[in-house]
């Protein structure tokens, strides 16, 4: 193979400094999820087709990577099905298998398959790579990390409440002050439709009052006359363009225009609920904001939406979201069992993370100390030495290879390791030690001890 | 879906303790990976099939997973082929993308794709799953993660003395005591091989010679014969089959055989250097032993061969292994890129460490202490103490729900939370906690200073 290798578009290699950041985030959440009592779980990277297929829409299943079988894949398959040349016909045929979609769908089927092993309410979290055929663009990929937790078998609101401060604690813990956390209540969403006469067009509406932001009042209105949506409905969500205020008064609003609805009222009953207990706890660095154009996945979330965005200086969609789906097992036949959640979006908070400037400094520090190789026996002291405070735990090198002495030290500039150690003749017999400071050209002999002291 | 789900053959699940068990064997191998110096690399996990299809032999290509195209994977196939209805024609047309077999291949694809970015010799580890279609077994998975530490670019047998020492170092680490760490060099079975006259039958020779201990001398004898090595070259092996006494001893012996052969005598010159340094520095608690039998991936190896086998009084395959590779990269064309490296098999040091009881006790454990949930207004009071417990980093929970106690007590109890808080209307008013000891069922009064301090 002489052209230079690749991967495949939407993927990518991390180098050291990328993984040891991503995986600073991942840790930060780790320990916070572990604090609020979450326990891990992982699935296989690979489901049986029929766990998947149908969860995520015609266009989730268009996405969904297929493992073709091994072996004689073709020989099961009649003349007339494989005569038919149809990519829907085959597929089922030549592929059992597929790649995880998201992270929501193993856990639901993991809980089913796990029941009776499992304590309810279960609070798992789940960090682990999907994948997804999807078209690759700026900040999305066809292979990422889905960081979420989630509580399965409890209707309780404390757990909504609980979300909320595990949002705030994780992106405190980032240093990643001024968060909003937006919430809103399918049951809210529910109401207004049914105050403005238009059950049967929840979707319609709901998609269109979320470009409020983009696209201005006017034009949400002619979306929603051009959906159907009668004029004297449309009159009555006036109340809706001009929601302002705290979270209290935009409730108080609420109120007034869901007098009439019961599930509208119930929604009303809920965010009150999380808000007075999240008054009463208050959060470190986030703020909670009531946001009623919020409706991400709807078909799905029954309770609780949330969705996370970052401090306004910074451009950026959403870096995390989630919500309660009050039936979710019910797909592999485990009735009655809710469940709310919520995913950190880590590729996303890397970015922001990266532009604000918010990783530790430390965070790729890898090798500490280098031992330049003056030749067998003196490489063979130094690594008595090196051995000796790798033992410790000090990160250590001795360079492999009697090199030229520039070439040694280029390698110990280029990989940011800030000392150097250089051991000739003269050093081997004295057991004194030559400490190099990189960054500040200094150097001067020390013996072993001060060298760890002054390593640590 | 009526039918309990299940997982695709040869894939698992893992709970809390089994992820947690997991990742401290993977955190072990980390840290002591990181005071080597190696840096840490991520791949995707899929590669371009052109990437990895003819790198693992015949049996690796049927054996690597394949991904099907997306889409309209049928329209740009030719009547012709599809007519053919020929899976070897079809899989290529259908399929460009494959699962990551091993890392090794990724990591050569890696560092040929980024030499510009890389500084040699390049140290870098590597913790990911890989998949392989083969037939499920007792301890043979299709999804398993590698655990890999590789150096790229130096021919220096420094790095084959610190690979000994790293493997030393993490089994010590985990308390895995008594694992001896099998050398051989390939250049001394090339140079037996040409001692006996077979230089063209030195994989017919190495399988032979590799079944000693299972099978014994006079059957080893009888294969060779079969395979066409004659018995003047049997006979000059003889001293190989009472090859005794320490690594010393060995080495005096394999000189005599190998006295006549250029590369045996590099060979050895090799391994008396590693030796040497090793008796120099000192293992910790394992041991290095020379076993001329070893051969594994013997058209891989060029050098060193490594593998570690688990303390004698556990049945157990090898635990760990690698070697050194003269041509690493040469495959995608950066040619003289010597490379060396060792494995740790995750799986199965998992088993070992199951077996002789050697996880910490600790490694699970989750859940500090439970609120007991007496209804709203004492749940919301439970929930600024645990929030306060939270923020100094006490893992805590609030039973969500006010259910009956024996059910939330039992909730402790199966989750092995070693503590629990009761908190009714009257230690709501005095603001002390009744703290439950769930092992020994004591339980007193403590204000929240204390209860941090016991918790603590």
């Amino acid at each position: 193979m002489a052209q230079k290798p690749s991967i495949p578009k939407g993927t990518r290699d991390f180098n050291a400094e990328e993984v040891a950041k991503r995986s600073y985030i991942m840790e930060t959440i780790k320990a916070q999820f572990q604090v609020y009592g979450f326990q891990p779980i992982e699935t296989p990277s690979f489901e049986n087709s029929d766990t998947l297929m149908g969860k995520y829409g015609d266009e989730g299943d268009r996405l969904i990577f297929k493992i073709l079988n091994s072996g004689e894949f073709l020989k099961k398959i009649s003349d007339n099905d494989y005569n038919s040349k149809s990519e829907g016909v085959l597929t089922s045929k030549i592929s059992e298998k597929a790649l995880r979609y998201d992270l929501t769908v193993p856990f639901a089927r993991y809980v089913v398959q796990h029941q009776n092993e499992i304590e309810f309410p279960f609070k798992r979290y789940q960090i682990q790579p999907v994948w997804r055929a999807d078209r690759p663009q700026k900040g999305r990929f066809r292979e990422f990390f889905q960081c979420d937790a989630d509580v399965v078998g409890s209707t309780s609101l404390f757990q909504e409440v609980e979300f909320i401060q595990l949002y705030d604690a994780v992106f405190s813990a980032l240093n990643l002050e001024g968060v909003t956390i937006k919430i809103n209540n399918r049951k809210i969403l529910s109401g207004i439709a049914e105050v403005i006469g238009a059950q049967d067009k929840l979707i319609d509406f709901t998609v269109a009052l979320d470009k409020l932001d983009k696209i201005g009042e006017e034009k949400v209105k002619e979306e929603m006359q051009s959906k159907g949506i009668s004029e004297d409905g449309i009159s009555k969500l006036q109340p809706l363009f001009i929601l302002k205020g705290d979270f209290g008064n935009q409730i108080e609003s609420l109120k007034a225009i869901l007098s009439s609805s019961e599930i509208g009222l119930k929604g009303i009953e809920e965010l009150e609920f999380i808000n007075t207990a999240i008054s009463n706890l208050k959060l470190k660095t986030a703020t909670l904001q009531l946001d009623v154009t919020l409706a991400r996945g709807l078909n799905y979330y029954t309770g609780a939406i949330f969705e996370v965005s970052a401090p306004k200086d910074v451009k950026m969609g959403s870096i995390g979201g989630g919500g309660r789906y009050d039936d979710l097992t019910g797909i592999f036949g485990l009735k009655d069992m809710s469940g709310v959640g919520i995913s950190f979006g880590l590729d996303r908070i890397y970015l922001v993370l990266e532009e604000l400037g918010l990783f530790p400094d430390t965070i790729a520090d890898s090798t500490k100390v280098l031992f330049i190789n003056f030749g067998e026996n003196e490489a063979m002291a130094c690594l008595q030495t090196v051995t000796k405070l790798r033992q410790n735990g000090l990160k250590a090198e001795l360079y492999p290879d009697a090199a030229k002495m520039k070439k040694q030290m280029n390698y110990a500039n280029r990989r940011n390791i800030p000392f150097v150690v250089l051991v000739g003749e003269e050093e081997l017999k004295s057991e004194v030690f030559t400490l190099k400071n990189m960054n500040s050209g200094e150097q001067h002999k020390v013996e072993f001890k001060e060298l760890e002291r002054l390593l640590k």
